[in-house]
């Protein structure tokens, strides 16, 4: 480690006492919601902002974002945000973060028109300052000089950062691959990682997703083979399902079309997006301008000659693909012998979903072909060589996990320690790592968090009403009223009992009696002064409720009292 | 097809125009609650008796069994409940069956031991009607034959069935694996399946599974090499968990264990369960009476010279393992360097939740060693070429693909069809199959369905409360509660409205407020003479809260209308 100490020492931005601290906001400890801080000369630099999808489908939660706390609350320090590439994990949350503060932004081409088109969605697109940028570029953003490097991954036009500071430079290796041969791109620039780590490097940020699969991931060149063995072997139509913004798989798939005479036929809304701004952007190259036919086209077409690109590779509910899969689409079924290609993995949590799809379609006589058992999918991160190779090239001082769960985190760490960092640092959302030429140390946490988002609504009071759906799903409602004489203390009428969702609770049962009764004795036993206070006497009511529905059929139904007073 | 057509023809017990009817009450169309009738003669055998498990687990459902109201009704021509193994997909709903039929039950001892458990719990012991049985035996059940013969699983003592009817000899190949050279147990006997498949078999019932596994799978010498490796190469503690009812896979850690010097702790309730069978029946081979220690001895060992075994493998929440994770155990925590082996595989449904309590682990300081990239489980179920095997050895005129989901039974029917079969029926639960010496289809249905478990609470109305929960989950509930004066139709105190896990209505916004005057504006809206019933004015009532929200949050809670009548 002396040698690489040294080097950083020697490096030229270097001779300060001031640290650059590295805060995540979001994206450690989860894969999703990446959003990362870096703090140098009294100025934030954020780099990325994205959206977590809940693992949990039951509680009608479109999106997890950070909390931008922080951020607000340090609005006058912020300087710019840096976006890595255009996933949904990566950009998702900047028009919430733009209602808050609007920092310039910047992001390669591809990137930058999806944000674009998502800020107009939330009418934020007028007063947003995009920056593009270009793999190579390296850029002054306040104290910051920022080098973005290029990368494989699983969408056009990533990249990875160099972020020097007076401390000494930083490399940001948010979501990337090693691809030798890429089809549609240049492979990753090793090179210049190779160069940052000959000038020394104070430490490596890095992704951490397939720190648990071995060796080097899988092409996409061996993706094209199988993709097109399988298309050629097919008889009749074969359906693809794909993640929308993989446009080098679209690509693919447009060429093993083209070379077996079918037209591909688009369905699904994110698809058609992307594909609209590959070929804006000069991305997609269409061999034929007749290749992509609509709607209206599909009769005059033998089912040999086609080929389907449709969303809904996750069992997304109102997806494409799920439509069809249910018979459900306004003018797309499945027929005997279609083959149904699954050209992605399924993200943990979406299992049984994409299960159900898959008996749906064999339901209506289709073929489906899945990963990993038909090698159709290729991952979009590196893999454990790959992770390795990038850490013996950059050669860091220190090294913090990213995109990862706790145990890809650790792992990861291990990893980078075997390679000989000097220590490897595991941070979870809020904690402050503050970077030194030569030292680096946790020096404290800064409020983090996730805020709900559901339809128009946000949550922030820290997920109550997630909490409070979790008890509804579990046990049901029991609504308990009654109408109480405060000058008295007399129930003048009920309790009565509505159940919705109560196991074992049909009307009429002498469950419900019972509860009446046990609720009207005890609120009979409180004294009198207690039984004229309307919170009092429906506390008593709720908890009489809640210990008869337990006693007699073990649940545990959220009670909710309502008093009226006379 | 011919020849086997006329082996069927030239069999002992046919003759006879009457048909043997095949009717799956469970089991088709999903990996659980398996549950088969079979009648002849006017007379009904039943073949296992399963629960299923939720894959929601968000829901706090327990259990879904069988609808029995087919039996119910036909209940004086049930002869006998035949259990292949003591798995919970296949004995599970016996108690529930026992509380409305009372029929013989027949199980090999293994199975049996844990009927007799369960039905302690339940208070149904002392009139069950139990019945021994050994793979080899061959009973007569009312009209049926029924012979039990050995096979592999992962539980001891696992059965498939011969049941011969006039009609013709169907194989009942529920689950079962192929092992070459089991450690504690005899090969499955091949040779019983290849005698009664030239003897001609009317059909085949078989275990789908894995039909999407190419080949023949894992040992279960190579998992027991692979587990002691990993025990070899430990410096510390080794945590174990696995499927509590894998007896044999037990006895091979208890094996391992003291091959390296290692004493055994226990922990989980299933697991000290399963262990007492079987030693009870002389199953369980302990090495020294010593192995096993107890918590107050555990201080006496040093880390490497001992083994833990536990449950949890499925990150079930109040398991042993969950408790261990989360540092909620009484008396049992992790420590740094512990390795932690899952020796299973992931439910599906289960990965978020085995995700997130390897991450504890890991958090904690251990290292953690999965299945399949440390090959420490093996199914118990046959791969792709099992089931060819045994459907070759069997070659049946009909076939039935069960113990799936769909997918499974359509790629499985598949199978049987290239290998020759007459004809393969994917049966859905419900489906009756009528089959003669030489002929089979279709006939109808009979009522089938799924009953919700919840604590002390059966849903039999064919999930309503689900479909609540379903709806509370996904968007909350509103309470609105009003007061009416009933003769002139006046509001004269409310609309009030309570929510719970409604997400962007937290109390004091304006949203509440608007909420309430479009309902009072509803209200009024109506004529007198509706404003005058509670119905009415609940519904108007219902409905105005209803689109207030939708339209200022996107989000549709379930509104609760409360209205009191002076």
């Amino acid at each position: 480690m002396s040698q690489q100490n040294q080097r950083n020492r020697t490096g030229e931005l270097s001779g300060t006492e001031e640290p650059v601290r590295i805060i995540p906001l979001g994206g450690t400890g989860e894969i999703g919601m990446n959003c990362t801080v870096y703090e140098a000369s009294g100025k934030i630099l954020i780099v990325d902002c994205g959206v977590n999808f809940p693992k949990e489908k039951a509680y009608g939660i479109d999106l997890i974002i950070p909390s931008f706390n922080y951020l607000v609350e340090n609005r006058d320090k912020v300087v710019g945000l840096v976006l890595t590439h255009g996933h949904e994990d990566h950009i998702g949350a900047v028009p919430y973060l733009l209602r808050e503060i609007n920092p310039p932004i910047y992001a390669a081409p591809f990137a930058l028109e999806l944000i674009k088109r998502k800020l107009r969605e939330h009418g934020l697109y007028e007063h947003a300052k995009l920056n593009e940028v270009t793999a190579g570029d390296e850029l002054s953003i306040g104290p910051f000089s920022v080098e973005f490097i290029h990368v494989n991954h699983s969408i056009p036009q990533s990249c990875n950062l160099a972020v020097r500071t007076a401390a000494g430079t930083i490399v940001h290796a948010s979501d990337f691959k090693v691809e030798w041969m890429p089809r549609d791109e240049e492979p990753i620039d090793l090179s210049r990682f190779a160069a940052l780590g000959d000038q020394g490097v104070l430490c490596l940020l890095s992704d951490s997703t397939n720190v648990f699969e071995p060796g080097h991931g899988e092409s996409e060149r061996t993706v094209a083979k199988n993709l097109a063995d399988l298309v050629k072997s097919a008889k009749g139509r074969v359906i693809v399902t794909l993640f929308a913004s993989n446009l080098y798989r679209v690509q693919t798939l447009l060429h093993i079309a083209h070379q077996n005479g079918r037209r591909v036929l688009v369905l699904g809304r994110s698809l058609h997006q992307i594909m609209e701004i590959g070929q804006l952007l000069g991305l997609l190259n269409l061999p034929d301008d007749l290749l992509v036919i609509q709607q209206e086209d599909l009769e005059a077409y033998r089912h040999d000659q086609l080929l389907v690109l449709t969303t809904g590779s996750q069992g997304e509910p109102r997806s494409a693909l799920t439509q069809i899969a249910m018979d459900d689409h306004p003018w797309f079924s499945i027929l005997p012998g279609d083959y149904v290609v699954f050209s992605s993995r399924v993200i943990p949590g979406n299992q049984v979903a994409v299960d159900r799809i898959c008996d749906h379609l064999y339901r209506r006589g289709a073929r489906v072909f899945r990963h990993p058992q038909y090698g159709v999918h290729a991952s979009g991160h590196a893999c454990q060589s790959d992770q390795q190779l990038l850490i013996s090239l950059v050669k860091p001082l220190f090294f913090v996990p990213v995109h990862g769960e706790y145990r890809h985190l650790a792992r990861h760490a291990e990893l980078a320690e075997e390679l000989g960092v000097e220590e490897a640092f595991i941070l979870e959302n809020g904690d402050v790592l503050s970077l030194w030429e030569d030292e680096a140390r946790r020096t404290g946490t800064v409020t983090a968090g996730r805020v709900i988002v559901d339809g128009k609504g946000l949550d922030e009071a820290s997920g109550v009403a997630l909490r409070d759906r979790k008890k509804l799903a579990r046990g049901g409602i029991v609504v308990a009223w009654l109408v109480l004489d405060a000058s008295s203390g007399e129930v003048v009428f009920g309790p009565r009992l509505l159940t919705q969702g109560v196991v074992g609770a049909d009307p009429g049962q002498d469950l419900i009696e019972e509860a009446v009764q046990e609720a009207l004795r005890a609120i009979q036993a409180l004294n009198v002064a207690s039984r004229r206070e309307t919170a009092e006497v429906g506390e008593a009511l709720r908890i009489a409720v809640r210990k008869v529905f337990h006693r007699r059929i073990e649940n545990k139904p959220v009670v909710v009292p309502v008093v009226y007073e006379l």
